[in-house]
């Protein structure tokens, strides 16, 4: 399919320039997955499209990369809300997590792809569990996504090792290049030396990056420190796991070493700033980070923990958060942010042809309307600080329009909520009959 | 006009209960301003509508009170952001409203009008300049708000207090009763003794409640131990303002002292989440204010320091970063939020009859589309944590339909931002204009 998307205004994207640039009276065109050309309408090459879309004066950005959640969870909306992370985790999600089978997890991947769509989002990092439900459902709606199973080992066992390989055989650049496998050992918590043995082996010899959870918590911390005499980062280090490429999600109890040990090794650390407030975790020190030229991304986490897929908030919370509580407000600029939110997301993926508009790259494109940051006096500022998830008009995944105007291409919204509401009833009855066994 | 409001599950609103209630199967009569019924359809009496509005299985809820904003700088959105406060007071929004006409401020109220209502906000608590132009939109727009002259006074010349007076004259409890008005002294650090007393007669004589910014940032609180030996609260104690009602916006930085003497005294403390990180003022102790018995409510500030005037953002935040910075997620409860978002503001606005739906009490009412939400696993914590100030779907507010899907009764949204846009455009001109000639 080749597409034209006129009567939009554009910025490329955000490198590591200090502003976000804007292009006025802007052209996309489309050959199949990839950009063909993306600039001044005057400059634009002849073009016979067979698809046009009116942008109506709506900005058109790179899509957004969630770049780290636990899709599936969108089925546990709302649940455990104001526990501590203990009982959150103890007696909310854990005794329900014990209950998935592929059913839930699909219909809860499809849920959370939705609304991602939705808010433009065009790309995730996941990590889970009945991964292959979720790659299925990558697959049909189609997203783009990284995807790892969430390892676990406290007993040297390394039982859910071939899973994860058995993904990766499955799923790693097969039938399309929207599909990608990381490695996804949980956390130094829970896991083994034994096992991140394996994942770093792994890691190697398939190339596969490396999704993590580094220092969510004080008590991560303080228990790494504890089991290893290290911390988390410096244990990664220690095992030679930072030489490989590595998602750090959350990074909200690292030192000045620990920032400048991640800089230098180009660790990304995925900032999830609603999670890490709701989860009463704590402010991660992002504008630092940036300082010390840390790659930064952002994500939401799971449903769970923060209760939407809508990066947006991110996006708004990132800046205003560390403003707020170093009391500097020149801190993280809406460049920084929005690079966090798309191109640094999409390095993180694996890809180096994502997460910029310009010729050559995929087609992972969005539309905004801006038309409620009216009068529009700063367009850096509103796009960052005024627009709401749902000012998105357009999310176009690997050159196709997947929503539009409030209709999905690929999914039934309808369809999609009932099989929600269905698996998570059937989820919760399932748990509830354990609980009540057990307790006989 | 006699109304009905069907097929809707409601919550009353909340007042000091640890939960938020919810009613399925719900009705709602409503005759001219007032509620007639709000319960259980079953129960409902016998009444004969003019007007049936199908909720769809909606909720219906109290409206929003944004109680701390300055309505007309909507037309400032995204004005000097990232700048530190000086630099953003200075030289960003001072030389601009030194150029405020009556025009600019009614184009800026009919645009934060327009978005209260499309965000479910029913009443606001405003301080500004040009009043009598804030009244006129508020009075066209059917909205319902409590107005002051922002006073400032550094010579002693009283001189912002006539047209305050005049405010109140000409508006207060005039016409309808949509429009009450305040007092406004703009801080301490923006007036003197002989302006406050004058304040506290007028507001005694007249029966006024008084709005004023408390302790917003650090320099505020020490500027003010330096000149008058005692932090704002307790200077305003000294001179007997805590006697009257008083609304007191931001309170960042104020000790456990302070807070015992705001709870005990009955002061409403208005919290803005946003506006106090965008600014990089800090972050106001809520939780521990809360548990000291003060009356929170909530607010976004003008929008050069939000960038939006969308209460939900609030509400989520309120929560979000009590837990985030305590390192505690069981301080403010989803009842909290509400409450600050709904029955505290309209109590502090002067209404008895306000903030709850009951018979009797006036209709001010939000309809809130929580299919998103889905699968729907917890509606208390869904209300705070996943809806988007989109989501909402109907505002009314005196009994009469000023929003619903889309359509605005009594604003014309295109004439709205065109005439935004032209007024912001002038006023940047005029800026402009005086600046190159003092530098002439």
């Amino acid at each position: 399919m080749r597409t034209r998307i006129k009567n939009i205004v554009m910025t490329p994207g955000v490198t590591t320039e200090a502003h976000i640039p804007f292009i006025d009276d802007a052209e996309i065109l489309i050959d199949g997955q990839r950009i063909v050309y993306a600039g001044k309408k005057t400059e634009a090459p002849a073009f016979e499209a067979q698809q046009e879309i009116d942008g109506g004066g709506a900005l058109a950005m790179p899509g957004l990369t969630n770049c780290h959640t636990h899709t599936p969870m969108t089925l546990l909306r709302s649940v455990g809300s104001d526990l501590t992370l203990e009982d959150w985790l103890h007696n909310a999600i854990f005794p329900l997590e014990k209950h998935l089978t592929d059913d839930t997890v699909k219909a809860g991947t499809d849920l959370g792809v939705m609304e991602m769509l939705r808010f433009g989002t065009t790309s995730f990092n996941d990590m889970y569990m009945h991964m292959d439900s979720e790659a299925v459902s990558v697959q049909e709606t189609g997203m783009r996504a990284l995807l790892g199973y969430g390892i676990v080992d406290f007993d040297e066992s390394c039982s859910d090792f071939p899973p994860a390989l058995e993904l990766m055989e499955k799923w790693n650049h097969k039938a399309n290049d929207r599909i990608r496998v990381s490695l996804a050992p949980h956390s130094e918590t829970c896991t083994t030396k034994k096992l991140l043995d394996r994942v770093l082996d792994a890691s190697l010899r398939y190339d596969l990056p490396i999704h993590i959870h580094i220092s969510e918590t004080q008590c991560d911390r303080d228990d790494s420190l504890k089991r290893q005499g290290l911390t988390p980062p410096k244990y990664l280090e220690s095992i030679g796991m930072l030489e490989r490429p590595v998602i750090a999600a959350h990074c909200v109890w690292l030192t000045d070493e620990e920032i400048a040990l991640f800089a230098q090794k180009g660790v990304v650390i995925v900032h999830n700033p609603i999670s890490n407030l709701k989860l009463a975790s704590g402010v991660a020190p992002i504008a630092k980070m940036l300082k010390a030229g840390c790659k930064i991304a952002l994500g939401t986490d799971g449903v769970a923990s923060n209760n939407n897929l809508n990066l947006w908030e991110e996006m708004k919370l990132m800046p205003l958060l560390q403003k707020g509580t170093m009391l500097d407000p020149t801190v993280v600029s809406p460049a920084q942010t929005v690079a966090a939110a798309t191109s640094t997301g999409a390095m993180a993926l694996g890809y180096r042809d994502l997460g910029l508009l310009k010729a050559g790259n995929l087609a992972d494109i969005i539309l905004v309307d801006m038309d409620r940051c009216c009068p529009g006096n700063d367009r850096e500022s509103d796009l960052v600080y005024t627009v709401q998830g749902t000012d998105v008009t357009m999310t176009m995944v690997d050159g196709k329009v997947l929503y539009h105007n409030g209709i999905y291409t690929t999914l039934q919204p309808e369809l999609v909520k009932s099989r929600a509401k269905k698996e998570a009833e059937a989820l919760f009855k399932r748990a509830e009959k354990a609980k009540s066994g057990a307790n006989k």
